[in-house]
């Protein structure tokens, strides 16, 4: 990747951001995704303080905390701010529950014109989410430079998905039919949706997120063409609208959708654990770095599988890449699964 | 497709059949999954005296109604028995709830060694299910040739993925894990579901199934190199077994698995809703029949959206192909819609 393309004009240091920036690193960086969560004592401890999940998320401190977490017990190669996805949502004035082990439940969805139009949008929308900035601050300062921080929103389909359908669903039927039934409602969504989050991530580079990630958790649901319609332009607009650091696109599932992605002015591209390297490698070429992507269920093996199955991956991407679970880390997972994990990157070399 | 390759002896007369075998017919034929089912009036009906939904199975004479109800009531070019793929592990000894509008739930699931060894497996735990076969019994002497029956059953995989999860999931993890961490013992597991799924699908050939869909509903949970070692082989000891009648094998999410399963000896192999037909085709080659994959929320849009939506896929398949949609019918499809899913493709011609 040339220079002249980087979004940041001081080349930065850290490994993470080195290799996010298309640097050619010593080994590739690693963190995890849910790496702050309850596979962590430390964060089980503080959630006890905060059994309220989204008490817990306004608290900046107690988010910060969790933040650094990952970074003190398991020495990954960077911290992501801990907050949730549907902050956003609710910023826009539709409030969220998350109920313990079941996930999250909105009590009123969106159904109409008059729903949409009732929503905030922009900048007015994400200035109610001054904490998570508060958080980012926090942790910026507590990291002291030890690992770069990681800025995160959930894109735009996946944030319509979970306001239309009102919670976790298997098929997402009822936010899919939106599109069919009433595209324009949706287009129109999706640009407040967009709009909001683009205010809200410029807030999250101001408190000091180095890098930010897009999670499309639910980009797996549709057809191609679909995607293509209801989601990439929605990406592209907050791309473009972030120059100032890199970004990192995580559309879980949307193999289909690789060769779209490429095109994207983000510099890395998340892979779940589906997709195999090759063939990542092969529809995406090398303008992207490639983030991802073990099966998670790879880290309640035996430290010895886990090192091969790690070793595996880190030689199928071999460069221009930075090492990541196919996924969030699941809760229940042994902290030695993670920590053989962690350790399998860091004592490997290209 | 080469006659002599053919598994059927004298030439079917039926649209479904001959264009399973390969056969260039003047239109593609049409049915749903999950046609025999809420979506129609006639179920919601019968359901009423049978609210007890293993209760219903377990009735031949209902079970047949609603196996006929959709050729009736919808014109659809093929009847599949009204079963669950479920039916299986309570034959071999797991019994399973049906919790209304939630899923189905295993109060034990498996966990050990002793859980595997003390299953009932093959010929013995197929000969419980004498309901189902008289349940196709009585569907083909009622369909009296108008459209060829399809019997069916669950692949291994994914019913290994019930017998541990015990449930629905959105990660299967617990299924998953087992194949890291006791691959001998999911082998084990896997091979007695092969042994109980030939002999029953022996069985309901006996019993008059012109052919057999094997539902690989979870394939997509797993990273391509799990899905060589833990689904594939199975899949083709299953084909294999059963060479009179044409099979069809529907792995859902297995797009990086199309290479795989065309070495299976199947006449057709299914796709979901995410798979573009071009793709599909050129990993597939002409040597299988398609059958799908309009998106399921397509039929929720108006007449006019179905159509124009139908014919798209109809055309970008364009022969060897059996149309169908990519996924299941969402219970609460409107019926116009399918109506004008199902008439669209009947008014179409190659």
């Amino acid at each position: 990747m040339a220079t002249n393309q980087s979004p940041v004009t001081n080349p930065p240091t850290q490994l993470f951001l080195r290799a996010a920036l298309g640097e050619t690193t010593e080994r590739p960086p690693v963190w995890l995704m849910r790496q702050a969560g309850r596979i962590l004592p430390q964060y089980r401890a503080l959630r006890l303080r905060f059994p309220d999940f989204k008490a817990f998320v306004k608290t900046p401190e107690a988010a910060a905390e969790a933040t650094l977490q990952p970074v003190d017990e398991l020495g990954v190669d960077a911290a992501i701010v801990f907050s949730d996805i549907l902050v956003v949502p609710e910023a826009m004035g539709l409030n969220y529950e998350m109920i313990e082990a079941k996930g999250p439940r909105f009590p009123k969805t969106i159904e109409s014109q008059h729903d949409v139009e009732a929503l905030r949008s922009g900048a007015e929308a994400a200035e109610s989410l001054e904490y998570v900035y508060e958080a980012l601050r926090v942790s910026k300062r507590a990291l002291a430079d030890r690992v770069p921080l990681i800025g995160f929103a959930g894109a735009p389909w996946t944030i319509l998905a979970y306001m239309v359908e009102g919670s976790g669903s298997k098929t997402f039927s009822k936010a899919r039919r939106l599109l069919y039934t009433e595209p324009v409602l949706a287009h129109t969504l999706l640009q407040k949706i967009t709009d909001t989050t683009i205010a809200y991530l410029r807030q999250q580079v101001v408190a000091g997120a180095d890098l930010l990630q897009l999670f499309d958790s639910w980009a797996g649901e549709l057809p191609a063409a679909h995607y293509r319609a209801f989601a990439v332009p929605y990406l592209r607009q907050i791309c473009e609208a972030m120059p100032e650091v890199p970004k990192t696109v995580f559309a879980k599932g949307a193999w289909f959708a690789l060769e779209d992605l490429v095109g994207l002015p983000c510099q890395v591209i998340g892979l779940d654990w589906n997709i195999d390297p090759a063939f990542a490698k092969q529809k995406i070429g090398g303008g992207k770095v490639l983030q991802g992507n073990l099966d998670p269920c790879a880290l309640y093996a035996d430290t010895q599988t886990i090192e091969k199955e790690t070793v595996a991956m880190l030689r199928a991407f071999g460069g221009n890449h930075i090492a990541n679970l196919g996924h969030g880390v699941y809760p229940d997972t042994p902290l030695d699964g993670v920590r053989a994990f962690v350790g399998a990157v860091k004592n490997f070399q290209y």
